[in-house]
């Protein structure tokens, strides 16, 4: 992985993905106590940076791989990111999603345009189902954050925080990226390091599920105890990626760990001082932003709010918390 | 009124107001049977399209007018964009607000930095304390709608439509805006005729307030019968103005007019397609789009969003009708 392979990425990324834009509030930052801007990634096709991967996979796979079509597992942000780049593309995909997935995913990444394969969590095996797929009809596995196509994809959101942020006059920050497997973060670190050497990483993670945090502290990959049982589910992987973990050891800051109630508090924050919709994954770097400023030493700090895909009882209830 | 008008205030905005992205997404496409465009106003500044009006009026005005101060009659999105246009170029401004307006209302106008003057709208003149104001302290009043400079700021909306639209690859849309005195939906009008001939404004309206919609249709201003009462508070005026209203005349197609469920739902698709928060009255031209494309002959529509400033239970009413 290198910024090369990034500013390719860019350069097929661009007229296709969404330049979305840094938002910020007077209101925001007189909470954190220092200048706030938000990189407004839910406004990004399908609603989170993950299309920003897809299209990058899609379009960097020679022409005769691509016709074949793809193949994912996900339930969520990654499908629909890469069913909808597929798709844009003019070519199929494959979308394995657990059967008791929310039937509105399941229909959602249908009405993207992929073939949705349903598997039992209890019985099957995904793996054995998608090897089995990708073997018969020549399909590319895009795997979600450990794959370099994937991790340049998500680094573009880092040059354009680069030069966005230079528009406004910000030369040093700390930027505050909600992190699962490492793909959006690994990826912006690089861009940075590149773009904006007065710029950090820092990842953000929910509290109870912070293994980059750990791996970061230890200087090894460690796993998360559990994979379930988080609002911020979008978020949530075993461990760091093999492929991102050492470029976030060797780029980023130390994690922020933030509560599950602070991600729904920025959330209702952004629903009323910046407009926009995130869901609870995507709100921990802003809830880290607000809430935990005082862990950062840099004069200002950006946050990415990685996606908006959030069902409504959910925002309703961060939207309590502003009663 | 012309289009060099808005040309200048286009400079004037430049690295203050936002540009705000011009948004889409295939299924709010499936619903209206055609491609529909959103442009996102909500996000700008203070949360609405009147930031715009408020910094080309502020910034147009002469050195030692503006050093003075400012005036405004509002309790709502005018009075935060003025408010915060003033606050940025350092000058004072002066809100006047009814003493019955919402609470949070009248402390974020403050927090903008205004100085926030309350009336008895039962026993007090609002004109009348204006003018005292204005004369004792050389104010100058920023009108809402009838003013030129305001329609100029008001029209770089256009300009921007013009100019992201092009590079989507749409020439021939109609562009449907929430519409209140005008000026918004006068300077798109404007700036259009100018830069993308392909284009038509159709100013939109809820059931009930549709002063405009019969103005056009009369060729005579005409006003509304009523002036509260409605979810859309944000775009209810009297009657169109007097500038804007001949702009109008030459330059809209027919008003189009929805009803306040329809806005409501409208609400609802924004918050699940395109992770933006808008306010009822922003919403009446989205609804124009989704639910009355058939009213439109262009092969697509350009709706504008012009306002996000929502408080929870409203927004809440409108996330219940995806139920």
């Amino acid at each position: 992985m290198n910024i090369d392979m990034i500013r390719a990425a860019a350069t097929r990324l661009d007229g296709h993905a969404r330049r979305t834009p840094l938002l910020s509030s007077p209101f925001l930052d007189a909470i954190a106590g220092k200048p706030v801007f938000v990189k407004a990634e839910c406004l990004q096709h399908t609603g989170s940076f993950k299309f920003r991967g897809g299209w990058s996979a899609l379009s960097g796979l020679p022409e005769e791989r691509r016709k074949n079509g793809v193949i994912a597992f996900s339930s969520g942000n990654h499908a629909q990111g890469v069913a909808y780049a597929a798709a844009l593309h003019g070519v199929s995909a494959v979308i394995i999603m657990p059967a008791d997935a929310p039937k509105l995913k399941i229909e959602n990444t249908r009405a993207l345009g992929a073939e949705v394969v349903l598997y039992d969590r209890a019985t099957e095996d995904r793996d054995a189902i998608g090897a089995r797929l990708a073997a018969e009809r020549g399909l590319t596995l895009i795997k979600p954050y450990d794959e370099p196509l994937v991790i340049a994809g998500q680094g573009t959101t880092g040059l354009e925080i680069a030069a966005q942020a230079a528009d406004l006059g910000v030369h040093e920050a700390e930027v505050l990226v909600c992190c699962g497997g490492g793909g959006l973060t690994s990826g912006i670190a690089l861009a940075l390091a590149a773009e904006a050497p007065g710029f950090k990483v820092r990842p953000c993670e929910p509290e109870g599920f912070d293994d980059v945090t750990r791996s970061l502290a230890t200087g090894k990959i460690e796993r998360n105890a559990e994979l379930t049982g988080s609002l911020c589910d979008a978020i949530i992987t075993p461990q760091p990626g093999d492929i991102t973990f050492p470029i976030m050891a060797e780029h980023c800051g130390a994690g922020i760990v933030v509560r599950e109630e602070e991600a729904l508090r920025a959330m209702a924050q952004a629903f009323q001082r910046l407009k926009i919709v995130i869901e609870p994954g995507g709100a921990v770097g802003l809830a880290a932003a607000l809430f935990h400023a005082d862990k950062t030493d840099a004069p200002a700090v950006i946050a990415v709010a990685t996606g908006g895909n959030v069902d409504e009882p959910v925002f309703q209830k961060a939207l309590a918390t502003l009663g």
